[in-house]
């Protein structure tokens, strides 16, 4: 792959240069950096030397037919609030930006499909289904920030995900510009179907490196006919990864399980004057749904109430949302504490009480402040680093207790990411977690589709 | 893509002969006559020239490198319930048979997860789930009889599919041998994860062309707590097209939603000695699941009244295991009546009134018996065509009509096959649905992982 970083200076004499000329290009040096970073809190080393701002499917295959011809570099870019710094850019690099092409083409209520641009927002496409007793079940917490096409760009989760599945099980098909500019079509209209092979999941985690997402056919689901929600509070986040082992043991399927631990807790109760802290060590958020959720949650509370302090049921709508919005809230409320880094480890989900007891090992050795949440159902956890807001995030200790949270959750036979990617940060990891076989293969599918490596450089494998 | 039928006659002289020294090869007359075709009715032209029997991972690793030398066409085989010819095999080519690796390797209760050899019977891991009150969802209607690595290469569905996904959402993980008999690892053992490329959901559905499956591991849900089922009768197929449609429409999710016409009632009844078509001239199958069973059953009920001409409530778990067991003997019913070739169509689910519209008409323009099943929540139809013994399924008539029945689903939104494959059967009119741009990308990745082109030439695209 070419090292970006050591092309000449002079912007002239750069491939980028070609595409300068493209009619929603700029170079003004604002739009430039901020499109050069997203939330990770990793900061490029340099600016890229120009941003397309697209409007429609043409502007993103003119610029990528002069891409490929001209051998630039090129950053597919959404909202900009991924996690793992899959769309920062840099010198040499051009951005094609797609928060503009943000519509919603059509909902169809009775087949419960939505087509979408690719810049639409979650929150948007949930608002819009809701209209019709419908809702998209991926919601990242940064639901109201977060584009579509960066959803499927790393396979995103969420909380509803427990019940519902991934990006993967909500995306029916796409349109997808390749990187010469040709546009393909993956997957179909109808719920099944088995022509060929599974392209869709192919671009659904790709981060941006296969081809670039100009449309989506989402699947929607009927709105659930009523939700019971709790919040328990435990000694501490051991005991509360213990009660959640202890819900999947009972052979119960909660719509929403969350975990949240005491740190955590404290940064939200200052961010948003509540009193989660004061009700004990650790935070578990539980959510039924369906024509039997009160019946469900009594069988929630008869699993974890040996383990509990505390069980609050939500009395009300507004109650519940507000036990949601906590979690919700945990991570502006430690961006308020210094720099984060978050981390995406998944662990099988009877490792949640080890993990926890290991990311407490973690932070003593690196001297780093780590708190948690975790989506308890998924065994998928999110340990972040916070750090004052001079250091750094991406070397010395806060890499060091990256690395370490990478092996711990290989040693509970789990994985580097659940949800938000490998972009650049966790790519130093994926050939141990792959294999060489693995990764032989990927790269010989992203030279199928990618010949001469133009999407994305330097990130996902 | 070699012709293997212009192979020289002498099977000395072919490449195959290269594997008859493999230690579990035999070349045994019966053993080649019950590998050489599936279930689809297709009659293949020859006998291929040998059977590996393997017993172990070794085995396929054995088979594959000395294929991959010396060249000689592989038909990877499970239990051989295929309905679209996917592992029929004929002269030149070497049947690598997995039916014998059917162990269940571990059950993780507490995880939900089962590793499992190919061979192994699709009711066998629901068997062995049942008790630790688990279950496996995808369940073909032939799951008694099929095997899991032929469900993994088919992306099978089932009843269950309608809520619980087809096959790729239960499969975490796969260990396969490639072309070459290197061995990939794909997946992983946690819920979430996307380090890298979907290569599970690749493998999924991808028919034997790219790997031989020799471990899954497979995600198992939790047994619901209650179900509650009903057949309701209706005037005619149409009308119970548009109650199912009623149902989706109502936002309604139920567990099993099943469809059959007044021509295979019929059938089931000769076969069974039941008296399901005095009650109408179509039948539809409806089962909801989990604590609220009763409730959302009661709304499928309202949803349905006004099109039916009778619902019955089955009373207890026999009476709801007979009306399961009517859908499920369908086909069994049907073989004996004459030879039947399986459509399996997949449309809008709104558009299901229309598809069995359209294949009446298809019936009559060509002179054909066809009698409809189908998963109504999914739209995915399943018309037989139904021939004299003597009669052709894949020339002549039956093969006009199967050509109009992927019009009609094309015509419709819908695709030619929504779990059964493409096989030999419907290879001529994947172009017009994949279109040329997919295909030739499909055609990439499969050279990436078969180079050689030796995994079952001829089928999938």
């Amino acid at each position: 792959m070419a090292d970006v970083a050591s092309s000449p200076s002079d912007p002239i004499a750069r491939p980028s240069a070609a595409l300068t000329a493209h009619p929603r290009a700029t170079t003004d040096s604002q739009a430039r950096t901020s499109a050069s970073s997203d939330r990770s809190g990793f900061v490029p080393p340099s600016l890229p030397d120009a941003v397309i701002q697209c409007l429609s499917v043409n502007d993103v295959v003119d610029a990528l037919r002069i891409a490929h011809a001209h051998q630039v570099p090129i950053v597919p870019r959404g909202a900009g609030t991924g996690l793992a710094a899959g769309a920062s850019a840099r010198a040499g690099e051009v951005v094609v930006d797609l928060s503009q092409m943000d519509q919603i083409l059509d909902i169809d209520p009775v087949e419960m499909i939505a087509i979408v641009q690719p810049g639409v927002l979650n929150a948007a496409v949930n608002a819009a289904a809701a209209e019709y007793g419908l809702f998209y079940a991926p919601d990242p917490a940064s639901t109201a920030i977060c584009s579509i096409g960066g959803n499927i760009a790393t396979n995103a989760g969420g909380m509803w995900c427990a019940k519902y599945g991934v990006t993967r099980e909500s995306v029916l098909g796409l349109r997808v510009v390749l990187a010469d500019g040709r546009i393909l079509r993956t997957g179909r209209n109808t719920i099944k179907g088995v022509t060929g092979y599974d392209l869709n999941a192919l671009f659904v985690g790709s981060e941006g490196t296969l081809g670039i997402v100009v449309e989506a056919t989402l699947r929607l689901r009927p709105r659930p006919v009523r939700t019971e929600t709790l919040a328990a509070y435990f000694p501490d986040i051991e005991t509360a990864g213990r009660a959640a082992s202890a819900i999947t043991a009972a052979r119960i399927q909660p719509a929403i399980l969350e975990l949240m631990d005491g740190p955590t807790m404290e940064a939200v109760d200052q961010a948003e004057g509540t009193s989660h802290r004061s009700l004990g060590g650790a935070f578990l958020l539980a959510q039924t749904d369906g024509y039997g959720a009160h019946l469900e949650l009594d069988e929630i509370v008869r699993a974890i109430e040996p383990f509990a302090t505390s069980v609050n049921r939500a009395g009300d709508a507004a109650e519940a949302a507000s036990l949601v919005k906590a979690r919700r809230d945990a991570i502006p409320a430690l961006e308020k504490l210094g720099r984060v880094s978050i981390g995406d480890i998944a662990v099988p989900r009877n490792k949640l009480a080890e993990a926890f007891s290991g990311l407490e090992e973690i932070a003593a050795r690196n001297h780093v402040r780590i708190f948690s949440v975790a989506h308890a159902a998924d065994g998928n956890l999110h340990p972040m680093i916070v750090v004052a807001p001079g250091e750094s995030i991406t070397e010395g200790p806060a890499k060091a207790a990256l690395a370490d949270m990478f092996h711990l959750a290989q040693r509970l036979g789990g994985t580097l990411t659940g949800e938000h990617g490998v972009g650049l940060l966790k790519r130093e990891w994926i050939r141990e977690e792959l294999g060489a076989t693995s990764l032989d293969i990927q790269h010989a599918i992203k030279t199928v589709l990618d010949p001469t490596r133009i999407l994305n450089p330097g990130k996902g494998i």
